[in-house]
C-alpha cells in the first residue's frame, strides 16, 4: 500500500492525491482509527515524446550565433526542461526534417526520433537511453547561422520511467531497474523493457515515443500505466 | 503440446515445421518410442500492415474507368489478397496521401491507416476490425479517371490474428476470441486486445500496423509472437 497524499491542513482526513495514485484507488475505509487505502498497483502518468533534439553550447553557437540563448516556449514536466521555439533541420540519408530544440543545452548533441521517424528519414538508429549515443549514426544539423556535422547522436529513445528518489523508494524500484508497465483501454498492452531512472532532478513520469503512444492508443486524459515489478 | 508438422515421406521422423512452430521448440526427445516435442507456447508470425485502401467494384469503375481490372504487384500471405500498382489519393481534413489499393475488390470502400497516419492526415478514426466501418469518417478518393466521396470507411485496424480453422482448433481459439500476444526482444511487450478471426479463407498470421510494429521494434526476420490465452 502506498500513500502519496499531501496533507491538507483544513481537514485531518483530506488528502490531495497525485494523479498517479488517484487513478488506482480501489477502496478507502477506516479500520481501527486508521485510514486504509487499497490500490490496484503502482501507477504512473505517461507522456508521449515527439521527435526533438538537444544541442551543446558549442553547437548552439554555430547554429544560432555566438552566445545565443534558447528561449522558453513551454515548460516540460521534468524540472528545468523546456520546449524552445528554436528549430533545427536534421538532414537524414533519405529526407530532412525540422525539429524543435529542447533546452537547456546539454553536454552532447542528440537527435531523438521514433522508429517510424527514423525509417522515414533513412536512419538506422539504435534504441538507447538518453545520453548513451556511442556508435549511433551522425547527421548534419542546419540552423539559421550555420551547420554542424555531428558524428553520432541519432537515437530512438528507450522507453523509461523518471522517478524521484522518494517515489522510487516508495515503489521499491532502484535506478536502472527494468520494469513493465501495463496500460488499459482499447489497445491495452504491457510494455516490457522499461528502464527506471532515479534522480532528485526528475519528476515521476513515464516517457514513450509516439509509436508506443499510438500502439497503446493513449490519449492525454487517460494516459496512466501500472508499474509491474517482477 | 501441439505438433503442426507435415509428414515427409522420405523419413519416418522428419517433419518440416512451420515457422510458427520451429521458433518455439524448447526440447525434442524420444520417450517410450514416441517423439516428444516441448514448446514454449503457441507462436505466430507477425506481419506489419502499411496504410492501404480497399475499393468496391463500383468505386474502381469511377476512379479508374469502367471495367478496369486491378493488377497484381505482389501476393500477400492471406490467400487471394494482393498489393496492386494502382494508387488512390486519400484526401484528409489536414493532408492528402497516395495509398496503394489492396485487391481484389471488396463490398465496401475502406481506408486503413495507423493512428500516426490518421493524426497526420487529420482524421479522427476509430480502431475497428476490417469491415466494421459504421460511423467511421468518410473522405474523398481521387483516381486517374475520377473522384468518389465516401461517407464512411476510414479506420485504424484493430490488431488481429488470422487463423485457419485447423490452427484455431489446435490452439483452442474460437472466432472473435480476444487473446494476448507476447513479443520478445529489445522492445518486448505483450499486446492485449488482439482479436482472433477464424476462416478457411485465411492463413495463420498476426497483423499489426506500423505503430505497433515499431513500438515492439519488430523486424522481418524475427517477427514472432507467442499467443497467450487466459
Amino acid at each position: 500500500m502506498h500513500v502519496y497524499g499531501t496533507h491538507n491542513p483544513r481537514s485531518r482526513y483530506c488528502f490531495q492525491l497525485r494523479p498517479q495514485v488517484a487513478n488506482s484507488l480501489k477502496q478507502v475505509f477506516f479500520s481501527k482509527e486508521r485510514l486504509v487505502i487499497i490500490m490496484s498497483g503502482i501507477t504512473i502518468v505517461i507522456e508521449g515524446s515527439g521527435k526533438h533534439c538537444h544541442v551543446s553550447r558549442e553547437t548552439l553557437d554555430t547554429l544560432f550565433g555566438e552566445g545565443f540563448e534558447l528561449e522558453v516556449k513551454k515548460w516540460l514536466t521534468q524540472p528545468g526542461q523546456f520546449v524552445t521555439p528554436q528549430k533545427v533541420t536534421v538532414v537524414g540519408p533519405r529526407k530532412s526534417v525540422s525539429l524543435s530544440i529542447i533546452g537547456p543545452c546539454r553536454k552532447a548533441d542528440q537527435v531523438e526520433l521514433s522508429l517510424t521517424d527514423a525509417t522515414s528519414l533513412g536512419f538506422s538508429a539504435p534504441i538507447r537511453e538518453s545520453g548513451n549515443i556511442s556508435g549511433s549514426p551522425g547527421c548534419k544539423l542546419i540552423g539559421p547561422n550555420g551547420e554542424v556535422e555531428i558524428s553520432e547522436g541519432v537515437i530512438i529513445a528507450k522507453r523509461h520511467v523518471h522517478l524521484t528518489p522518494e517515489d522510487a523508494a516508495a515503489f521499491g524500484i532502484v535506478d536502472k531497474q527494468v520494469v513493465k508497465v501495463r496500460v488499459g483501454g482499447e489497445r491495452a498492452l504491457v510494455f516490457g523493457e522499461v528502464v527506471a531512472r532515479v534522480s532528485p532532478e526528475f519528476a515521476t513520469y513515464m516517457h514513450v515515443d509516439y509509436d508506443e503512444w499510438n500502439a497503446a492508443a493513449l490519449s492525454g486524459q487517460e494516459a496512466i500505466g501500472e508499474i509491474i515489478i517482477e
